[in-house]
């Protein structure tokens, strides 16, 4: 992939919020660093405030002190970089405010531009409708759109109706993070370079997957927040169901975009719905009591400032899902995610069925299984877990479980690993919209998703308790049991 | 496997000789070490001399200083262990002269009996006579017999014969040491232990192997002795063509001997014969001229102290072997060793064929492929070379090839591996046969070679030149290149 020589207008609302300071401009530093800016691009912040280009560029200069790293924070590059930050005040609902807008973009009428909705959703259509109708958009414009999108299918359809009103789907480029992190893009080369993997990738030689997205973290003071959408919302329908699906899909026939993302949607139409009877035997909702986190007392879910003694939100799901398909009929795909887990964790682990005949002394027949691991966080890598023979000289011919491990940041000659946003952004300006959401993903997911929240909105009970520090309810742990399986971190 | 209660009386005959001196008596030191020798067992060096076991067991101990290293030599450890040596002279020929071996085996009349030729084949049939008739044996006694076992089929079976009028095939151990090595064991383990890799050994999913011998040294101021046998009887008939069954074979239903080497067997029987034709097409032969090695000017084979200007003997050979059965039908097995090559590398690496679909970057397609390399020498190891997302920012979907590793040594706690004697001289103490070689694997080894050897009997052309520290005749590299393949070192 080269560098591309046409220049774009990268416009960023919500210029001053959190994810652009911390993420979007010190993305685009590293962009620049990289030598994968244009000359001619122009990054333009936007967001209410009344302020000038300068007294931006220089919120933007202390943001970016903070979130690169000093031995990466080059002078020469970073004025280089600032000088292509401009900022503009727009009153994002009012379709005369972004007459100011117009006039920088018309200063280069042709180029590529980017409009970043780094906002609320809430305001997604309101943006789309003002750029239209103020003439900020060119043919060659595109929107980038940050979740959540919604807190379900309606009102995510909702929102990404009103943005189709003014952008066709070819033009929208919805995040998911995760899909910018090295190791989910690897999957794909993992999975189809890899003759070895590739050709075992089923039902006939896998028996189970584990998808795991532990945070160590609590509410972080944003209970009134987290409430209203809980783990469900907030991790599976989203991240979850997106490894998921780059796991499970079919191989796509090339490595176009809409390529990838037919068979992406073709995984989430065959997911199994998760009916009510389900819930007890393929769904284990929790929230974490108080506990013990390194050492350290942490308060519980419902002792955190702001909580509402009504709440019945989950901090935990567990999910026994199932692909009603040819490849995947009888592997159950066990998804987990929770909030003050013992460490932050986030890997997918393939389970390959052991031999079907065993040879080996018979008190080790268990250890006879392969399992690949894809480490996401917290250090990208993968490791293949093999069986030796034990050479210790009295073993005779016993077994040993050992592990090729392959870390990717130490792997590396150049041994920096970019950052999600670098990538996805870089894919933004390049037009490759293979890691980026389709309209139809999105609905598949929030459809399997609205089901079974649907139970739950019916249930009185309240999720099950864990201990802050631990991973998860015991009917977790269980549900799994009943398979003959275990997480992979208790083996 | 536990520590045998049952004690042995360990007769060597040749115990004055090198492989007595620099081997046996070192791995049995070393099984003593390791509590794997009853306190009752006994070593009886047998040889001709007139000597008492005092001044056996001292040379012994210099032996012993020489080979051990240091930290392994502990003094209590070392007294144990000579305390177990005795020493006893034999006329071989002479029936009388076994007298006093029977007067000091007859102090434990039931004890199991080891009785290690490590003397030169032509005197197997010698001594097992004279140790039947003067009464040595009990009945439970069993022989080691040392390689070479004759230099063909018909000189093979005239030793085989001997000793098999006094011993029953269940009481012979052939020895080849390269089945003492770990990761030669180990390829048990690694292909019927691991489904992912058990489930693709076959001619699906392999496309070619390779078995590599390859030597640094030369002739070693022996010419005379290794010109009558050249490279195909030294190394190939034996340690080649066992690393193939071990690689090649049908998974046995269980770990028994006999099941084991009647895998072994099959796979000898299923070689395709070479014909003369072949021997353009299927064989290098080569020899050696003077080169460089690390920097060194040596000698070419014929420039070797006592060389004979008529000599056609070979000191290289790579064969295209190909196995007549369901397993590996189409799938070369190209087996190379020689002396003087750049570097001493023992190794077998398996290529996986490659996607049969290329979705990724055209110029990459010849990346898209598995290889595991088992690498016996220098260092005992595992690697699997798997392809990955290269992760740098500008490289778009581009692969990389990387290899997980194991290191055998690095990988254990308790890090030393076993040498190759301790381990078959433990398996003989235990009574258990797998690791050694049955008569009819000979049989059949011999008889391939022997066809292949015959065709070069008629040959008046002197085998191909290579310079000393390169990699063989170019015709070694053609053999491949015409299949589309090269071996592994080039690529």
């Amino acid at each position: 992939m080269s560098i591309p020589n046409t220049s774009s207008d990268i416009v960023i609302f919500g210029a001053m919020g959190d994810l652009a300071q911390r993420k979007l401009f010190a993305s685009l530093y590293q962009l620049e660093r990289a030598g994968l800016l244009s000359q001619e691009t122009r990054i333009i912040g936007v967001a209410r405030h009344e302020e000038d280009t300068a007294s931006f560029t220089h919120t933007c200069e202390e943001s970016l002190q903070k979130y690169i790293k000093a031995d990466e924070l080059e002078p020469e590059i970073l004025a280089r970089f600032l000088d292509k930050v401009e900022y503009c005040a727009v009153n994002f609902t009012e379709t005369e405010s972004y007459q100011n807008l117009k006039a920088i973009l018309d200063q280069s009428a042709e180029r590529a531009r980017i409009f970043y909705y780094a906002t609320p959703a809430s305001i997604y259509g309101s943006i789309s409708r003002n750029l239209t109708r103020s003439g900020c958009t060119n043919t060659n414009s595109c929107v980038v759109l940050e979740k959540p999108i919604g807190h379900n299918l309606q009102s995510s359809n909702e929102v990404n109706d009103q943005v189709a009103e003014y952008f066709d789907e070819t033009q929208i480029y919805r995040i998911d993070h995760y899909l910018g992190k090295e190791t989910v893009q690897n999957l794909i080369a993992l999975r189809f370079a890899n003759p070895l993997f590739g050709s075992q990738w089923n039902q006939s030689h896998i028996s189970h997957v584990e998808i795991t997205v532990a945070e160590k973290v609590g509410i972080e003071g944003r209970w009134g927040y987290f409430d209203k959408a809980g783990q469900m919302r907030d991790m599976v329908q989203n991240h979850l169901l997106q490894l998921l699906c780059l796991t499970a899909m079919d191989p796509p026939d090339d490595l176009s975009a809409d390529m990838i993302r037919n068979e992406k949607v073709k995984v989430l139409k065959a997911l199994r719905p998760i009916t009510l009877e389900m819930c007890n035997t393929h769904v284990v909702r929790g929230r974490y009591t108080k506990g013990v986190l390194e050492g350290n007392p942490v308060p519980g879910y419902m002792e955190e400032e702001g909580a509402n003694p009504d709440s019945k939100t989950e901090t935990f799901v567990a999910i026994k899902a199932e692909i009603n398909n040819w490849r995947w009929a009888g592997v159950p795909f066990y998804l987990r995610t929770g909030k003050r887990m013992p460490e932050k964790l986030s890997q997918i682990t393939v389970h390959f069925k052991p031999q079907p005949h065993f040879i080996f002394d018979e008190s080790q027949r268990h250890l006879a299984q392969n399992k690949l691991v894809i480490r996401l966080q917290p250090e990208e890598g993968i490791s293949l877990q093999i069986l030796n023979k034990d050479h210790g000289l009295n073993k005779g011919m016993r077994l040993r479980s050992e592990s090729l491990n392959l870390n990717f940041s130490q792997s590396s000659e150049q041994s920096r690993i970019p950052d999600a946003y670098e990538r996805l952004l870089l894919e933004v300006i390049q037009g490759n919209q293979y890691l980026f959401v389709r309209r139809d993903e999105v609905e598949h997911a929030w459809n399997w998703c609205d089901q079974l929240m649907g139970h739950w909105a019916n249930d009185t009970k309240p999720p099950q308790p864990y201990s802050a520090g631990s991973w998860g309810p015991k009917a977790s742990d269980l549900m799994l049991i009943k398979d003959g399986n275990s997480w992979h971190e208790d083996q």
